[in-house]
């Protein structure tokens, strides 16, 4: 399936009379074009105007599709074409709001001067409870370089920020969290670890996104190392704990024992690399892998993975196989072995359209369409902030990874990601294990009641 | 007249007969406490139950007076005392709000991807669009080093976060701006400068906050020269702006022209130099100055103004006299001259009680206390960011200033902070004369069309 990104608004008039709708609707499939939701704006009783929603897959078929509906004529009129997604992202998609009323001097003397200084002093004496009086323990840093956006690649830091503000946007949506964009404008490894380590202190975790590889490697290492709050890069390991999910739910409807199984693994970059390491937290018997680069497979062999030589040792060798390289078509049909699940992952276009691997004997197959990190990121950071976590570890990915699947209707492969029941489950479950894996923090408590 | 930074809310019943709540605010009053507030919670037949907001200067105060209410018996007694500016805390002040709804899988596709990365696209061809269609043109970051957190001195960046949620709130609810703290774990002018310089692309404008004096000079003028967003540090001019605007006022009270006047800055501290050239850049006859150091002399020479050996020389010399020195009792009634405007801004004391000026001759005299910054950086950033001006400059702030005391009744210095309409008009002067001084910026509008 190619990417429909050009979606537009075409607001249509048609006469009030069955049918017209149906034309209309089939010129703008004729022409291309995917039709997404349709809203009645004016009912009269000669025409009827509708916002008919067009996804296209490029400007030129876009031309196509409002050519084709004017073509129909007797009666039926394009009044406008409108960019809803732009229009949507006017002035920006977030914004940092008090929760305060300011509404009497009172007020102000009590958000403000001289009140605060009183607040400032309690922190003085006991830094921890700035997770308490301020909002610190409830917001997560953005940060990106700008170099790996979307597919869209190196196109810097201030074309990323629309991605930026859409996980902080889900950040307050899903998990309440206050997701805070930082723009860096450099993306020099030793750089990038000595700006996020001058302003750490202001959040509660660091989410590093869209940053490219392999820098992205030793940025999150090091920054792992070096400051006392989660960090988690969700294009690996986001990614990763989604993938570790949908293939639980794969397993369960093909009947395939997960931790007895080979897993495989196509593409050794950020993301694949990390949906290895994923896998051998949860405890698969052999993790595989195959990459161009040695370079990839060191790291691999590394963590405990087994490099291979050739595609097609892995597809023979693998119960389970993953793609994530960005090559359309790189999985024949031929390669498929018989009750094999297969997740070819790679947007637009997968490594095996679904319906060939199934037709060639695997027993479950999907594309990258439903593998959304928005499941994962949301209650991930939840869960570490509620716990006080100072880091996010592979034991808290993987519960993530289960309550994921543990959400999942029969027969799906990964929940409905505006579910609200996913994100509470998720932060739940990495709750539990920060708090099994560092007691200490999330029992010492600070007494609620109203201090003196 | 001392801090009272130790405030309460003292929960007191007392019987439903007149007089009782005469008895418990005068025995408050006696043991030194200063009331705010008094809300009523409960009022039944006998008994009736008030939270009264009480300030004190500290702990001590704060039991004799619970002490004295609870010694009035028949009848009244205390049933709780409660810290309300540090529950009010709880939590932060500030979040991060998604602006949109994301209630269906097309809205997550409009926020989110795909259809985020039409946005990204937009900013990439035009980077100007960037303002267009995220939060940046409307953000500004709030940055500090902790080193002089309003009067309490270097206690560090996280003990002065409840100071920059404040702003932040002040921001928001005074000027609908999307104010950013950002805690600096570095004061080496170099770092500090490097770092925003890595993050600055993610805002719109920068206040620097409570950084302390000298490197505050530094910092703040690296960053003007460096980065092409305007830059203020509230604590120079945010203070200039207001004291000019209350002395505008002063002088229209006292009928002292203030252009022809003389004007004497008593200590030449982060705050003093600004004022020093807030009045220069007004037009004053002459601008002096004092300070116990050389440096800061220099300082105010190298700006045009005239440094004086003495105190005295500087009193019997100036038709106005400010003071930020922190010194209480600094100026001495002798000193005064007839007809002198006198504002002595040290908090908690000033350098002489107004009351004492006026005895002394003095045709207007005020203390620090209605000096609130508050009254300034809102609407000065509002009218920098709809100017999309690349500085804040001297004759933007001088225009603030004239607005705040356009706004100021009779018989006042300033205006009420909570007015509205002095956030309006300061954003609208300053939004003019920037204009003015660089028209090309903001006449090049983007297109407001929905683009196709």
């Amino acid at each position: 399936m190619a990417v429909r990104n050009v979606i537009r608004s075409i607001i249509v008039e048609t006469p009030s009379k069955p049918g017209n709708l149906g034309k209309v609707t089939t010129a703008i499939g004729m022409a291309g074009g995917d039709i997404g939701d349709v809203t009645t704006i004016k009912i009269g009783p000669l025409s009827t105007v509708r916002d008919i929603t067009v996804h296209c897959e490029s400007d030129e078929q876009l031309d196509d599709v409002v050519e084709a509906i004017k073509k129909l004529e007797s009666g039926i009129f394009v009044h406008a074409v409108s960019d809803d997604v732009l229009r949507a992202h006017e002035g920006g998609k977030i914004h940092m709001t008090s929760r305060m009323d300011i509404r009497s001097l009172a007020d102000l003397r009590r958000v403000y001067t001289p009140g605060v200084a009183n607040v400032c002093r309690v922190i003085q004496e006991d830094p921890e409870k700035a997770r308490y009086y301020t909002s610190i323990g409830n917001s997560v840093a953005i940060i990106t370089d700008g170099t790996a956006i979307l597919g869209l690649g190196n196109i810097g830091p201030l074309a990323g920020m629309p991605v930026m503000e859409g996980k902080a946007a889900l950040f307050d949506r899903f998990a309440g969290i206050s997701g805070i964009p930082i723009l860096l404008d450099t993306s020099n490894p030793d750089e990038v670890v000595r700006t996020v380590k001058n302003i750490y202190k202001g959040f509660g975790g660091i989410l590093l996104e869209d940053i490219g590889s392999p820098h992205c490697f030793e940025i999150e290492e090091r920054l792992k190392e070096e400051i006392p709050i989660p960090v988690m890069h969700d294009d690996q390991h986001g990614t990763a704990v989604v993938t570790l999910a949908a293939v639980i739910s794969a397993c369960r409807s093909a009947g395939v024992t997960l931790k007895e199984a080979v897993v495989g693994q196509i593409g050794l970059g950020a993301a694949g690399l990390a949906i290895c390491r994923m896998f051998m937290a949860y405890g698969v018997r052999e993790m595989c892998g195959v990459d161009r680069q040695p370079a990839a497979l060191d790291r691999l062999a590394g963590y405990g993975g087994t490099p291979l030589d050739s595609l097609e040792d892995l597809m023979s060798r693998c119960n389970i196989v993953i793609a994530t390289t960005g090559v359309p078509g790189l999985i024949r049909p031929e390669m498929i072995c018989r009750g094999q699940v297969i997740l070819a992952l790679s947007n637009p276009k997968p490594e095996i359209e679904p319906e060939d691997a199934l037709k060639a004997g695997a027993a479950f197959a999907a594309d990258g369409r439903s593998v959304n990190n928005v499941l994962g990121f949301p209650g991930i950071f939840r869960g570490a902030l509620n716990a006080r976590a100072s880091q996010i570890t592979h034991s808290m990915l993987v519960a993530a990874a289960r309550a994921i699947s543990n959400c999942t209707s029969h027969g799906e492969i990964v929940p409905h990601p505006l579910d609200p029941k996913v994100h509470v489950e998720v932060a739940r479950a990495v709750e539990q294990v920060a708090s099994q894996e560092n007691p200490k923090k999330s029992k010492e408590k600070v007494n609620g009641s109203p201090l003196k």
